[in-house]
């Protein structure tokens, strides 16, 4: 089953890769590629073989991921995001019981699942109405808001936070068409209200909290699980961008006139450059796997798991985001170095690796990310819990 | 008129950076831009006063594309090649007096000058035909296609290279509307076609000569200057990109959650990263202005320059542009992180600053550019000349 | 074992770098260092348990280099170099039975193998006289010269290359003291003469080769495992300056005085650059230890290994070895910047790390070794086997 | 004159290349070399005409120190030193006279002068006593100590500041010999100490200040002047390490293996890293000159010179400085990778270049010179006076 979904994994990267110029210039939200990921069995890999999952390790999927990104890089963001938001019931849900009927509806109709949770933008508000509650607002960025089945959703009630998954197709779910970014174009991350949304007690998955009230720290994992997403997509859209690069260096790059070499791909130049690239891809893609099972090892504890162990690995997959941003941002850029001019023709679109990359390495700013891990090294810290860190 | 005309250069800057999101995503040819040139007498900024023109130095007009380009690097380069070409007669016409009346006619009409000259793309074939020729063929580009009053051509007749510059308004002359690539949008660089274009004696410029045999050293000068126009748009670029990065901070851009600090502007990350890409883009520009004046100064020794005079200063040119491309690439990159994860929506187009630089810094390829300073450095060998050095 | 191991070398690491700076000074091959390793069972680490090794993994073997280099760079090398020494014969040795046999006597002897095989550095002759052989010449380089028990020689015969290992306490072995370089101080590698040096046949280990013919592919894995050992004393050597620097700045660096901060390690900048290193450093230490694992399992497959399969597990360590250079190279030159001035008191010898790192990454130009990357993903083509690749 | 000076310093430099490697081992207070720059009238190169002095502007003299620096780091650091030190006078003294005076008697017996007036080390405390001052107390740093003749001096005298130049041939004067770092080896910077050194009233410039009072505005022009010291030095040795591995490479370095070329000056790599440097380097130099030309230019307004226009000149310094820093260090240790592997032989000393540079650009972090540069293009705020700004 695992060599399955890799290789189906891979003939859908192929595939994305071979529309991705024209895929990036629509920037449409992606429901043929999501129906693709989901006939292929990608979105429940993850999932315990008891509800019908492949079983998957989160080495495992990170590397799908990263798979994904190659062909296109909003896809690999939505494939990753859906693992993080479809298995943090596991970890969360007060009533384990809970979690695994989410999860086997979950791989029996092979759902996607999104996310309402950014903290930077408190909108949404839930009210008690008869014997049920209301959702009312808005977050200004959800990914995946045209294509989810489930959404996860933080909304204040009374003045606490209110966490719960909901069904999509409740009345009152609007998601808006105005994502329109210079990259992860087709990652679906516009705005998405809720009017008068019809939430009921057993939609809730954690305990209503006190804002900043940290949870238990299981339940706090899908930070170092959605960074880690970043990095493998990161980078997948890096691996993407110079496998590209190649293959037109080897097809269509002429020889410089003064090079003295009849094929470009003998050009010294352009292959100290490669190997450069390349090496520093490899180091950091090394990095990611390491950092997914430091912080895989961590989450197997369960609720045995401590706050200082949760940021031992997490400082891991912080120290992999930090590097796969250089290298993502660096590798995407110099590409058109190898390749030369006439690779800027638009209808090639070389240039939506960096657009991509660059778009959401901005989730939150690498500077606080290294220095979360230079706390850690020089002052002893662990990282203080958000959906940030 | 020196002052006024800086005046009016940064007026229409202004202007152009109003609209420059916008025009970069029509990427039109920019006709009512080169018309804003014309009227604000920059056209003729370089000539002589004597044919009427301002007089000013190329370091001046150097200056002033620089100045463009902050608003609209397209702009820049197109007022830069203008420059260029239109000069170009006054150091190689055999007959000094041709390249007096082309110029008094140039200044007294403002006409815009380009080029169809590229050697790495023969496609232009002149014929006797009567008691004058026809040219026939095709240029894959020619930056300032629809947009050129005058055009100066190389072809081959008979073996051997012809040089002359004709009016564009003749029957046969088609810009075709074929550019669209990542960057220079608006630089109307598309491809131009010859059909049995009429061409006679008076139109040319230099002797027939044999392939590869150089002409007298003044007439080479197009190349250092060609390339010192790229750096200064190179480098207006990226100082409009980081002007509107810093516009956009004081403004817009929210301080992080964990910063402690209540502005962006006080960030320190942020402030140190402006720093360094200032001080960066400041040695670029000192640079810039030097090389200018080394090449202006062997230029204005007329037909006694020898070709070490011309090697000696076409290498400050050179030196230049490895070095203004890193750091226009690194500046236009960088900016993001300055401004945040927001300034990546499609309007505010943030990122045309970087496909500029990225997709007009590959005309040819940095590496060999780089050898060349190092050749001279190194082995006290002077660049052979091309029209690429 | 295994355990005791890597506590014996972190304890004699420490130990190593509390003496560091005046090792540094004093340049002098390091006898009693290397009689520490004996003393702690590191020289034996690698030996199969058969003859009475502790029976380590490369992986392990590697890391142990790794940990040493923390402390002491030049011992970190010498351990290293000698484990490629002395497992050589194991790989090379065309008697089986030889190979184990001088295995069970380094091992029972804690014997330190070195090694005088340069090519690029031709210069030892051997020469039959009587029922033997005289081996006469020199060696420009033989690291561990003074302190090796075993040598490994490569010498023309006539016209041929012999290849076989000899203790150095036979007559005519002489250790120059002419090893005075600005890095890697300890590392003995000065020069080595042989005067009439006897040699028996049975000392031999390789048949005798034409010159360049290469030997069957299992013997030539000294290479990327030469080159890994590089890779992780490099490693080891950056994550010293780094832990160096990390205690100097929480208890020595004053904050700055416009920082606004009351102790150094609160320095935001100081933060952002300490992370920005370890992230890279962790990055590039994930890569080694994925090479690591590369060639040990091809290395694994004994007599059948293919020289494709050698070739693509050389291609992971060579891309090691081209971002452990950088990273190392940046990790300790930067490290000042985070310690501030008084750091650079000669006392302390901060600078011994950047020294040591500078003068080993020259080995093989890292131009080169990029390049065989490049070849390999750019043009599909394995290194040529020698002994830089 | 100014010829004479340049062609004086020149031959200098090269005869303190010849020289470095030993007089770096050494790291003797250089008083043979001082006195060479003595003889050749060098002290006094920025005096007025009027007092004997050769008048050569602010810019002419940081070439100056450039030049010297090229051939001996320290003693181009100590060049600059003197000129800022001995210049002080002229804007500082609250009497004109006293400057005059202080500068005829300088040109006239071609004295050094050093300074003792660290803020971050305040440990001078002059008494009254008597109908004169005594000075008591040590600062651990003063650059050319040992070869000063006149002592620019900050002290507390009952809680104020009070600024004196005193001879140092008065009773009480001790340099020690406690300067052993590993860079600037000669810069003769160790401690000082002053034991009842008698001071009287007419030694003092200004007058008694309260700590923190800002001085009047031409007098604090010595913090932008020996910033550019600073570049201008790290500049020099750069461009001497450059030189130095040019010709290193041209008659030493040996092509490698598998390079195809038969002079190591024809490797495509080597050339391509020097062009690379290079070009770094001139853009350095120029933005150098910029900023001299600036800051002399706003010093030339006298005593109306406003605290705005210092700010803005002090800003084109800063941004010298930060420029400055990164290509020196990056020049002074990629030059090895140019060089190859034996330029790292001890006697070549090759390595002085880069501890030179590391050394001494800790004076003040780099990362709060670039937030300078920063605060004034993002928030308008010109520099917070001080003498590290």
């Amino acid at each position: 089953m695992r060599q399955h979904l890799f290789a189906q994994a891979s003939e859908l990267s192929s595939q994305f890769a071979r529309r991705g110029a024209e895929l990036d210039r629509l920037g449409l939200p992606p429901r043929d590629e999501i129906e693709a990921l989901r006939q292929a069995g990608l979105l429940s890999a993850l999932h315990a073989t008891e509800v019908g999952g492949a079983g998957l390790s989160w080495l495992d999927g990170l590397r799908l991921v990263r798979i994904i990104s190659r062909g296109e890089s909003s896809i690999g963001q939505l494939l990753g995001y859906h693992y993080v938001n479809s298995q943090y019931v596991y970890w969360a849900a007060a009533d384990a019981r809970q979690a695994w009927v989410l999860g086997a509806e979950t791989v029996e109709r092979q759902l996607y699942w999104g996310a309402a949770v950014n903290p930077r933008d408190p909108g949404l508000v839930l009210e008690r109405r008869g014997g049920h509650f209301v959702l009312n607002g808005r977050k200004t960025f959800s990914t995946g808001a045209h294509v989810s089945d489930r959404i996860n959703v933080n909304a204040t009630l009374e003045g606490k936070i209110a966490n719960f998954v909901v069904p999509t197709d409740r009345p009152g779910y609007v998601a808006h068409d105005d994502w329109d970014n210079i990259g992860q174009r087709l990652s679906d991350s516009g705005s998405v209200e809720f009017r008068d949304f019809p939430v009921y007690e057993r939609d809730f998955i954690l305990p209503l909290a006190e804002p900043f009230d940290p949870p238990q720290v299981q339940a706090t994992f899908n930070t170092p699980l959605i960074q880690l997403v970043f990095v493998n997509f990161y980078l997948g859209t890096a691996e993407g961008a110079l496998a590209a690069a190649l293959d037109y260096i080897r097809t269509t790059t002429r020889p410089w006139i003064t090079s003295g070499v009849s094929r470009a791909s003998e050009d010294p130049h352009i292959l100290e450059r490669v190997g450069e690239l390349q090496a520093a891809l490899k180091a950091s893609v090394a990095l990611a796997d390491v950092a997914a099972s430091a912080v895989e090892a961590a989450l197997s504890k369960g609720r045995s798991v401590t706050e200082r162990e949760r940021g031992d690995a997490a400082i891991e997959a912080y120290a992999a985001k930090v590097n796969a941003t250089h290298v993502a941002l660096d590798v995407t850029a110099k590409v058109f170095e190898l390749m030369g001019a006439r690779a800027t023709a638009a209808h090639y679109g070389f240039d939506r690796f960096w657009r991509n990359v660059r778009t959401h390495t901005l989730h939150d700013p690498v500077f606080y990310k290294a220095r979360e891990v230079a706390d850690f090294a020089l002052n002893d810290r662990i990282p203080v819990v958000s959906l940030y860190s």
